[in-house]
């Protein structure tokens, strides 16, 4: 933590004095303006990848930044770059933002809001007076989401080359649109900004998002520092029994599979068992064959989604599930298949003690906590280092319409976010 | 049991004589003959209510009967009866027979079993010259599956006046066809056979059938003597929770309704749990929504087939079942809803003693059990007295082409049913 930028200072940190100048009330009205955007009922945005929607939230973002007279940019995969400069026009930016697609049936904040935290931050230096040594860029990063073009976090995954963009040029929409085509469209709408390469040198990049979850909200906290984005193992797990009459054959010589996977379940539940509630174990699909109501099941298939913000943990437990289950499972045949195994994400130590000093220095109460979801800022740690703020988000609804923030911890992740990256754009 | 009947006195008693003149290999040959009308892959059947295959089964049936010179009928719903006339034209008939038709993958014997063996009887009577005071009429009831025409059991129900005629005429298949013109089309393709009235007045009624499960194959006893036909009750049950993130949501937090389903099903388990495995107790259906490895199931229903020969069991354990799932279930909302309710039918206890002594006289051993499946007894019970003869199946499995009896299996039951139907038609 930084002394010197504690509250008794406040009025000769140019950092605290960017911290005061965000603005609430215009940060919650361009939220709300967002929102009309793709607005669908109960409150809720459909405003997927590189559709109109998209384009149409582009152009008035774009706007905005111009109006405050800040440089915009895209690269070849359509990621947004709108610059604040820096005193040194060669030295590597600080980088800040998130995404402004949504889910199908998404909500007013996800994405967006580390989107418009970051011109606000930019806005904020400017009102302060505070110059920095780097510049900082604002980015949005195309389609996060993945509900139209899968997988998501595809902007990211093709600035840092995790994966080429010729390979995601081809991938087609449910109606058959080819990415390559609704990219165009959509670089062409606006052709005034500057060309961005892929994977320029980065100093640092902070990604600010709604939790996604009830914990901060369940603590009153308005402040997560975000330390990690959990690993995640996904298994399908097939249990294969004997269809039987439900009426004529005795249940001990059934090789019921319904059965099966509810002793399977059960068994999984006692070796995902955590005190510390930090271990997630979902079956969030299960399937029966013939799923007739008068037939003994043959084979059920479920899935498993398990997460863990510490490796050693993940590993631990996801090696033990095919074992638990064929254990459990007695009259059965058990086939277990893991499809995706991802090892935690772990933010960078100074970037995140960073991020705590602002906090601290504007008495803004935080805790440290792990990122239940994927994050744009996982790949970006891959090249810089890299760290994430939270807001508190209600009940922590999120892919959902019914999703809310308050103005008030919208605004307070953003005073955190303008002291953090004028630090670090200082550094 | 009946001494009269017993072994040393064999050759003086008309009935053992008739056992002794059943033909095992024709009765075999015709059940092959029968399972090339609709043959499909694997030995098995498809040979569904009022179809052509029908049809040309009703054809082959009535060509034996004919060439054996009994007559032959059929009522407004198409159930065949086949007669042997008795000393008296005016009494009562007994009864003997089942159905024809077949599930869409069904097997070689289940139903035309006991229409086989019906004929089988009366032509081992003639062989034997064994006179019977009473008529005997070989029934084959409409449409026992059901699974073209919703519901099964139909001939034997409208038969028996437990549902009316003009009620089934308008019930469509599949693809759209109406049973009154398959009716009509069955019906005019055997113009020869003369018009039996419904519910006419019957001495007794016998089916034969396979087990349709593994119990007498496991204890390598030829014959069952069906005691009941179990009550069922089904039911529907909805768990409600709450979607959520599967990446950011505690499970502490979370309102599952997979685990709800998992918790509620385990609880049943133990509600059911009988150590003589008399009760039958099936979740053959289940579905989760929105059924996504990610999200937190919102909903899960599944289905509850609960079966007991015993009335008050099955009253006792049916009327826990919606307190169990609601004290299983802490964090979903829970909705049971009962969709069926029959309590056991009971046959005739003359009726099981006369089997019981038939199947001693003729040194065959014998169980009492419950059948776990319907059958066109139950309705027929209701008008007389009534009562079944199980014989063994291959590892019980039944409505499917792996579906199997034994030639000296089937022929046993007959033996006994011969003997059983000649007792009662002198009675």
């Amino acid at each position: 933590m930084n002394v010197s930028n504690g509250p008794t200072q406040m009025n000769h940190n140019p950092g605290i004095a960017a911290a005061e100048a965000v603005d609430q009330d215009r940060l919650w009205q361009r939220h709300m303006e967002m929102a009309k955007i793709g607005a669908i009922p109960g409150n809720g945005v459909n405003r997927q990848a590189l559709t109109k929607e998209d384009i149409t939230a582009r152009k008035l973002f774009f706007s905005w930044a111009k109006a405050s007279g800040f440089s915009i940019g895209l690269d070849a995969i359509g990621n947004i770059f709108v610059r604040r400069h820096g005193r040194d026009p060669d030295a590597a930016p600080v980088v800040t933002g998130s995404h402004m697609d949504s889910q199908l049936s998404g909500g007013r904040f996800d994405g967006i809001y580390g989107v418009l935290a970051g011109l606000e931050v930019l806005e904020a230096l400017d009102r302060a007076g505070a110059e920095t040594e780097r510049p900082i860029d604002v980015v949005a990063w195309t389609n996060e989401e993945g509900g139209r073009f899968a997988p998501g976090a595809m902007g990211s995954m093709v600035f840092t080359e995790s994966r080429p963009l010729d390979e995601c040029l081809g991938i087609a929409d449910p109606q058959g649109v080819v990415l390559a085509d609704a990219l165009a469209e959509t670089l062409a709408a606006t052709p005034e900004a500057e060309k961005r390469p892929f994977n320029f040198p980065i100093a640092a990049y902070i990604e600010t998002h709604i939790e996604q979850g009830p914990v901060l909200e369940a603590k009153g906290l308005p402040i997560g520092i975000v330390t990690s984005i959990q690993g995640s193992r996904w298994f399908e797990i097939e249990i294969r029994g004997e269809s039987a009459h439900a009426g004529t054959t005795p249940l001990k010589a059934r090789r019921d599979a319904v059965q099966g996977a509810v002793a399977a379940i059960s068994a999984l539940n006692t070796l995902m068992d955590d005190p510390t509630d930090t271990v997630r174990f979902t079956v969030g699909r299960i399937v029966a064959v013939p799923n007739s109501p008068n037939t003994v099941a043959s084979r059920v298939s479920f899935t498993i989604d398990l997460r863990h913000p510490e490796g050693t943990v993940l590993t631990d437990l996801g090696d033990k599930v095919e074992a638990t289950c064929r254990n459990a499972v007695t009259r059965c045949d058990v086939e277990v298949r893991e499809v995706f195994n991802r090892q935690p994400c772990v933010f960078d130590p100074n970037v995140l003690a960073t991020i705590e000093g602002s906090a601290a220095a504007l008495n803004l109460l935080a805790m440290r906590m792990p990122s239940g979801a994927f994050h744009d800022a996982m790949f970006m740690n891959e090249i810089c280092p890299s760290g994430m703020i939270f807001v508190p988000c209600e009940k922590g609804i999120s892919h959902n319409p019914a999703e809310n923030a308050s103005p008030s911890d919208l605004a307070a992740g953003v005073r955190v976010l303008a002291m953090t990256v004028f630090k670090l754009a200082n550094s």
